[in-house]
């Protein structure tokens, strides 16, 4: 079975959500730049949303690169981690429009976790498919950078009761690990 | 007529179908976690769409690839299931909205069966393009899981008056019948 | 210049506007069926608009496979024609919402002349590419079909002012006469 | 790292940018013709919007054919161009709806500019993989209407706030400079 269809309907997916997400950004009824100000907190939101977007987009795309083929399961892990970042611009706007408020930073925070999982589980369905001496495997390494941005997610989620922009922290620095290319960790992490 | 640019419109229109019902999914204006309760029905309804879409892009997905080339009727065939597809969103909005109410839940099970019926059209017209001792036609066998799923479908609208639950039970059992891929049941289904 | 990237950008533009149309389709805030009822004309002006997109996917489709490469004129030319079908899902609500009175029904019909006209100049600027013996000009013919369809709707926006039902009628004959795929008509009209 | 999930990502998120922006073009509740003049600004800022996110099409469609492959630098530079195009859709609808008054019109510009900076440093991140010697850098020459369009759009903004109108002309005339074809002026520029 071939993968370029799976490919191109993510690739769609992806390029909606990431799009659709900018529709919660209502262009303010005054033409007052002080009418852009409520505006602000759900421009942060969308940036952050639109970056760990980018991120999954640019790791779909370098983990079907050392694939070759998919099965059954395949698709409907991926169609599993698709629904999850479908859900985004629902935490995007709920967070952005109450200001990063305590419920809604812990919800989106469950949402960035159980992407984070659904990636994982896609990872494991390519990785049985692939054998343990794929090009895969050599690519992924132990996958430090996966499991360390679930177990954050996992404490940031709590951390969110005590002080919101504690979490808000933490996902920025999940997406800082993801982002910053820095050759001795991405030599190390194996990524 | 190659049957690229079919598989690739069919793949942007159910992302753009499976993206869009997201946006039913209105933040709620409070931050409250209370806020996000009368959500829940639609968000199952969601659920259950997501579900059925992923199932039509898998079985599509699967379908060209035993199959070698298109014509003007197929074209047609293929737009007459998207249409009925596009109007999931629509659907599973009226159903979300009104907590699964006997009118919105049995409207929803004629889209459904409208679309299943569509998606055996579609298959009958790509069969008689590529014959009966083709590929697909040895892929598909008699096509058993198609045919009860309209069966099921027009079973469930009647039964929606009595009691909308039981109508959603059985969609919920078709979406299970093509989910879970038991390979004896695979074997007998001949899918 | 290859063609691919041109077929895949059109192909995703019109899957959106076909998909966007259905959101104007808004669930009735009522579970009852005669809430329904208010929704006719715009799922009647809906249907008119899949079918007419549908169409141009599908002529555009058949275009693209007789031509082999494209230039920047040809690019604009599509661009242009994708200009005119963006306007589609806004004339389709302003007639639905209004049940087909007679200025929007009229406008709508200048959309569609636009559109056809674009089209129109769209084959030229593939014509004077590939030249007056290549496959495309041997397959288009005398391009009767294309001609008529820009005169009936020229025909059709003032009738509108008489009674906009005449107006329907033409705008569902034009598409009639694209959709039947009657053999003799077909070589006659050498599409 | 192959350049074609790339250029199919980008096309779909060009794609449902340009067709989202019609979103904004509500239809007036009533069917009287009058009742479209409000909609005269925003249909204007959709057209330039429209011929702008065209002009990033064509000339991202013109780059990527000219090189061979893509990096990770490349992958968000590109990310990071469709991040400010993403963002036309709110700047179109400010501008429209608020009758290109000042601030509105300074903070499109603010995005035009911030795009087009964005395409230049994604021109430099491709030039630096391929080389000064490259076809690329031969295509490119010395990328006189990138830099121009830049510094039109910088001395635009502050005269926005001089005569929005005179900020808006220059927006034309640098979507002008791209869309008109002459071969003199092309050779000249060694687009």
């Amino acid at each position: 079975m071939s993968k370029n269809r799976l490919e191109a309907f993510s690739d769609g997916v992806i390029a909606i959500i990431i799009t659709v997400m900018v529709l919660e950004l209502k262009p303010p009824p005054s033409a007052d730049p002080g009418a852009l100000r409520p505006l602000i907190p759900t421009s942060l939101s969308y940036v952050l949303s639109f970056v760990n977007l980018g991120i999954y987009w640019n790791n779909h795309h370098h983990l079907f690169q050392a694939i070759e083929r998919v099965n059954g399961g395949v698709l409907w892990a991926n169609l599993h981690l698709l629904f999850w970042l479908s859900l985004f611009p629902f935490g995007t706007a709920w967070m952005g429009e109450n200001d990063f408020a305590v419920w809604p930073v812990a919800l989106y925070g469950v949402d960035l976790a159980l992407a984070a999982i659904a990636y994982f589980i896609l990872v494991r369905a390519l990785m049985s498919l692939h054998g343990s001496d794929s090009t895969l495997a050599d690519a992924l390494g132990n996958d430090f950078k996966g499991k360390i941005s679930v177990v954050l997610y996992l404490v940031a989620i709590p951390l969110a009761f005590v002080n919101s922009w504690i979490a808000c922290a933490i996902y920025v620095l999940v997406a800082a690990l993801w982002l910053i290319p820095d050759p001795r960790i991405e030599r190390k992490l194996a990524k």
